[in-house]
């Protein structure tokens, strides 16, 4: 058990009030001679104010809870690891939280959270979280009384703080720069339907194909689920519409379509240019170093840290932070080589 | 603010000893119809038992603390989901910290978890923490006075109970692998030496090729850190040995030694074979998927979080798990070519 002002005072042989009085820096008539006693004492016995009861009275943890999709994606790590890198400068704890990208479990973390007295929320709704599930969802975290800061995936905002990037922009500026190699037959393998990040991302990518003079094709999108099997399996459906460029909305679809297209003896970036989005690690060591759309995992993180404790400490409203995204031209996009040459 | 038990009784118009008595279970003789009325109207008001309280008066938190080199590894974060995963069915939080791999950052985090009052502690030390540095990181774990797991990294157990992997045998089987594709000059991309983990799978390496009648060439060794840069870095220093197979002793390795084989124009396996270490998600999908030693990382979460929790339910005394290495076979390594064929 920890050292108690009990222990203290029994080892001082004073009163547990004394004791106190001197630790918790309240105004007292105690000689310097006692107080020196016991603050010697306490150092020696590794004497620390117990954060629960602490808690108690000032009704606070210190204690920030963050609700993942799922840890082992190096996205997600990466936001965890800007957000942990903030409240420890500050001295708050990081609780954390899986849904394994499932509804049910994200409205169970939700509720773990506030047994556990959170002073403030950070999440990443699952991507199942659409339509009712959202309002579901939101309802949840009102309950909750606490300020919560939402990451990347959600429909509204609820009032709540948010942290995403501009998605829209950024499939916008990622078809352009396609286009600008000369590619007119840009396939694209998107996340699920309905889910807000998504939507605008396709959007972009729409938008950007028009503002080009470049005709919809829908048979050019294909609907994966943000996972490596989908962007392999996506290949052999894209290729009879022969793209020359394949875009996919996240990194890990990116490196299922280089491989499928590996596998089916076509090269990137001489056959088909590859686009990712996200940036995470891998991209750049992949056997062809992929060309990405960015997105500051670490930064969003460190961001949604800093909102959470302005919320906690001064009070500021909830705010709304878009990040920019940018492009990093590695080496699986190309220009096109002219027809019949 | 939470509803508290003052609220129900002003909300139900009785004392809040009457409400306490009846959402605590204790022994009472209140009427079925008051009864009923208060439960009705804690959960109306969304009533739930303050954490903080119940934790004062049972000296638990039912928290367990995670401290690990670096969440965005994703070996450590498959260590983090498992762990969850069996936290969560025990209605168990978890507080992660990370070192950054940081000798100094571990023990303000082990400080930090004491103060948080977890209920027990797992962690991976960080590599740093060797010798003078392991007894601090022993004496502060030891103040905790609460149940520790070290997974992976430690030379000591300090009494504690241990998860690992059996390194020696990891490494002599997979030497006696290469060896039996017809591999003699196999070189070894090592991590720093002094640490445990790496000199015992440093020492199944020497022990397999002694019992394999090859000679030691301290020549064909190379300490990097376990990052994929040190990796890349290698295979030039390696090369001029003359290498036929490289063994390295993670797989951020594997791949940077993989990288810098292809760009020096080597074909992996045909020209140079190559073998890792853990079996990452990735190793699945590098261009060519590695051979690995599997370290089951989520599997060795789970192990962590059933014996500390049976530490902390049943007493049990800490416990030594070692788990026994595989090898998974895929395409980086390949039987070698017969001299002069």
């Amino acid at each position: 058990m920890p050292t108690t002002l009990k222990d203290i005072a029994r080892a001082t042989g004073l009163s547990t009030t004394t004791v106190s009085l001197v630790l918790n820096g309240k105004p007292h008539r105690i000689s310097k001679e006692k107080c020196q006693l016991i603050k010697e004492t306490a150092k020696k016995m590794d004497y620390h104010p117990n954060r629960l009861a602490v808690g108690l009275i000032k009704h606070e943890t210190r204690t920030v809870g963050l609700i993942l999709p799922d840890i082992t994606n190096v996205f997600f790590s990466e936001i965890a690891k800007g957000l942990e890198d903030v409240l420890w400068k500050h001295g708050y704890h990081l609780l954390l939280c899986n849904t394994n990208d499932c509804h049910e479990q994200e409205i169970s973390a939700i509720r773990m959270m506030r047994n556990a007295m959170v002073d403030g929320l950070i999440t990443v709704m699952s991507s199942e979280t659409i339509g009712d599930k959202e309002h579901q969802t939101f309802v949840a975290l009102k309950h909750m009384k606490r300020p919560v800061v939402l990451i990347d995936c959600f429909n509204e905002s609820g009032g709540f703080s948010t942290i995403s990037l501009d998605n829209f922009k950024a499939t916008y500026i990622a078809v352009k720069y396609l286009v600008s190699l000369g590619h007119r037959r840009i396939a694209c393998i998107c996340g699920p339907l309905g889910l807000e990040t998504n939507d605008n991302r396709l959007r972009g990518y729409t938008v950007a194909l028009a503002d080009c003079g470049i005709p919809f094709e829908k048979s050019l999108i294909y609907q994966g689920d943000f996972h490596y099997q989908s962007g392999y399996d996506a290949i052999p459906v894209l290729l009879p519409q022969k793209p020359t460029a394949v875009l996919c909305l996240n990194d890990m679809m990116a490196y299922g379509a280089m491989n499928a297209l590996n596998d089916q003896g076509l090269r990137v970036p001489d056959d088909v240019s590859v686009m990712g989005f996200d940036d995470i690690f891998f991209s750049q060591i992949t056997s062809v170093p992929l060309t990405v759309i960015c997105q500051p995992a670490y930064g969003m993180g460190q961001k949604a840290g800093q909102v959470l404790l302005a919320e906690l400490s001064d009070h500021v409203q909830p705010q709304k932070i878009v990040f920019e995204p940018t492009i990093r031209v590695r080496k699986s996009t190309k220009a096109i080589k002219p027809l019949n040459s």
